[in-house]
């Protein structure tokens, strides 16, 4: 390997961290929690994000941005949502610095204190109402479809790159309607986006369903999400989409004059997916030589280098080269023709396996004599040479290819990692041994919810929206249970 | 109108404001001094965005993403720049609210005080090159070439929607060069991105030119920026190029080894735009109907209304406007058909002429008998009809010369309310009267500079990079100039 990386199998969470900081994607920065998002890193958020905004504009929605400050006094509107998210705030207290009449430096001037302190917002649920309560009077002022590219601030004592950071970013949706059925259409309308993002995209099979009360957001009446295993066996929450009911509407006082003349308050929805997303891609995918990104997602589709012992090969290559890099770029793909004479082949070829560029092409002498090229596939690392002539087609039908057999391999691995089972002393088992995740009965109860979590550090992830009823008895206490819910430890 | 706006001859100031509401572009929040960002005003800054970072990438620059939080003692490092922002600083003291313990709400818990004290970011030199000091060995690591799009907080204490708030967005690019002539000529470059942008897609003409030191950047060693004409003859400083020397490089030891084997300090550019552009857009070209956008930056090209009287006909008009909007976005216009029941043709059309959609055709029963449209062009109001045969074409066309036209008229603005004079007199009566641009002569001095502003508000806004040497005498003290620098009053 081209950069030392810890083995997978001996430390999974340092191999995260290894990979992610020597594959260039983001590092830990000098303010506590808070990461710096490096340009291959934030490359692939772009990726992201285009195809989500047009999602998410696809399905009738708009962006629009609010303010990065929230009043504490409208933070504390919705009881359950202040006591959610009051312990990980951020807090302004004042407006300006000034020189410490000692000399020592710049320090808080004590004249420039707010009158009301501000939150920077972990979640902008009590701003947007806040102002939607200008925005809406009729029936006719509804739906209001909108979404926020923003970053946000939650100040986590334990954070990891991408999975929990004090700061990161997100998209955040906040619809008002004007029924309850319209809000909770909607709910599942982005949780079905949030699924084809998932699967399509990012090559990574995902369940979908509710959560209990227990792993609810703060203030909504049901949140449901999306959940991807990860090679560790552990689960990670990829998407939430939030029926909020009239929860914020009730408390920022928004009212609506439905068809009837009567006075209604407005129904709510909210919905995220954040730059955990990235570190989703990465532990999904990644094996022993780096990255593994999905075509759909790779910021380089395609690296073609030169392999040459002299400049006069070099030149007729890089005549090929360039050749070859048109006919794929002319295909919509991205190519990167890397002739740096700085590194040799076999560093190169080491450094794009680590950073996950999905086929790497090669040409060397012998490829000039014979109308050739060497192509390696990143997913499954085969060689095989190529014609030169009609390898933009090759390639193309191959990144279709392999976006597939990376989805396929991730799903064989879910499959292969889900259980059910019965037996609690299994369940333990299966926990302790390898984790994945487990479908078992639950009596419905918190208390037993909880119980598990101490005893295994497995949670209830959702109630799967496509589980059958199905009649047996709580995993733990015995009691009655109409369906298996899923386990698995979480990130 | 379809909506009250303030005239606009009789108070500038309140007709800007009116129409920003009015057009739906933004409105103030709640929290003071900071803006909602609404849905059409942020399609606008999509635009923008889309435009100036494609600009960014063909130049060789990517995107990576900083902290929001800058610790005090970054920021306190690089004296001229802390001395220029450390009043209008937004700062975090706390992280943690919890419940009061006479029950009257959530309160900061004085428990969880930051150790050191952080800032809200008004610019990113210090945490960027806090970081580049780890990222720069060689000068094989040089150049680095970032942009950043976030956003930014500065304590501003009046604010204007758009043009002056305490939060906005934006994006700054921060460089790293091995030699003072690489950092000058990305200035420069940048300069040239800005200039083109505003000319050839925002329609507006600008002035290039360098700072005096008064004006300059905090902690740049040069400051270039482009300068706009406003209809009320005010300047609006719409993009700054700095360049830092070795300024931060020095404050943070960020060192590099030459080719020579020699130990450096880094060269270093910044520059930025924000959404203070979407006032410029605003100012610059929009009359008493409202908006005037050009097409380049128009979210929406085209609104097809329907003009009926029952649903027999609207079903054969809706027909045909299907049918051009169809041939209109496969010529890549985005197109907006208007049929709602809830608004009459009337109506809809005072709405998209103060939204500034650029054109607009009206289908109704005589055109269906004609086979025609009448078409009507935003930026002269004028009107005329056309066979539905070919439309697409005439549009299309008509959109370019749209864009050129609303260039010319506001630079033909600008050249007529540009002044060259070298009498005091006669400059302060022209500040007075109308405003504008003024060329005159400086005598290069601070004191001058400062009376000038004194006494007639207006400020060199640069002195021009195009600029003749000329043999003259400073309009305030008549001591000797060799060049006219560039007077106005500005936002």
């Amino acid at each position: 390997m081209a950069k030392e990386v810890t083995n997978k199998e001996e430390n999974y969470s340092q191999w995260y961290n290894d990979l992610v900081v020597k594959a260039d994607l983001a590092e830990p920065s000098s303010v506590r929690g808070c990461m710096v998002i490096k340009p291959y890193g934030y490359s692939i958020w772009e990726k992201m994000q285009a195809a989500l905004d047009k999602m998410f504009k696809d399905t009738g929605h708009t962006n629009a941005y609010f303010p990065l400050f929230i009043p504490k006094s409208f933070f504390s509107k919705e009881a359950k949502h202040v006591e959610g998210f009051a312990k990980e705030c951020a807090v302004v207290t004042h407006y300006r610095l000034k020189n410490a009449e000692d000399g020592s430096g710049v320090v808080i001037d004590k004249d420039a204190e707010l009158e009301e302190e501000l939150i920077i917002r972990p979640t902008s649920e009590t701003i947007i109402w806040n102002t939607y309560r200008n925005w809406i009077q009729s029936y006719r002022d509804l739906p209001i479809l909108i979404n926020q590219w923003a970053n946000i601030v939650r100040w986590e004592m334990r954070t990891r790159l991408f999975l929990r950071t004090t700061e990161f970013l997100w998209q955040e949706g906040h619809t008002a309607h004007a029924t309850r059925d319209e809000a909770i259409e909607e709910t599942f309308k982005i949780l079905d986006v949030y699924a084809d993002f998932a699967q399509n995209y990012m090559a990574m099979p995902v369940m979908k369903g509710v959560k209990t009360e227990n792993e609810r957001f703060a203030g909504a009446v049901d949140t449901y999400a999306i959940e991807a295993l990860m090679q560790d066996g552990k689960a990670l929450q990829s998407g939430t989409s939030h029926f909020l009911g009239q929860n914020f509407a009730k408390a920022f006082d928004v009212t609506f004059t439905d068809k009837n003349g009567k006075l209604e308050h407005v129904w709510a929805t909210s919905w995220g997916v954040s730059t955990r997303l990235i570190g989703a891609l990465v532990m999904a995918h990644s094996d022993e030589h780096g990255l593994v990104l999905p075509p759909e997602l790779a910021p380089v589709h395609v690296v073609i280098i030169p392999i040459y012992k002299n400049n006069d090969q070099l030149s007729v290559i890089s005549e090929k080269a360039e050749k070859i890099k048109k006919l794929l770029s002319d295909k919509g793909l991205t190519v990167k023709y890397d002739n740096r004479d700085t590194h040799k082949p076999g560093w190169k070829f080491a450094e794009y396996e680590l950073k996950g560029i999905p086929v790497r092409l090669a040409i060397g002498p012998n490829d000039i004599d014979n109308n050739t090229v060497e192509l390696a596939r990143r997913d499954t690392l085969q060689k095989q040479t190529y014609p030169q002539e009609g390898i933009e087609k090759v390639v193309a039908k191959l990144l279709d290819e392999m976006q597939a057999n990376i989805f396929k391999k991730a799903l064989d691995f879910r499959e292969k990692n889900t259980y059910r089972t019965d037996d609690y002393e299994e369940f333990k088992h299966i926990m302790e041994d390898k984790g994945g995740f487990i479908l078992a009965h639950w009596d419905g109860t918190e208390k037993t919810e909880l119980r598990i979590k101490d005893e295994t550090m497995a949670t209830i992830r959702c109630i799967l929206l496509d589980s059958e009823q199905e009649e047996g008895k709580c995993i733990l206490t015995g009691k009655p249970s109409k369906q298996r819910v899923l386990f698995a430890k979480a990130y």
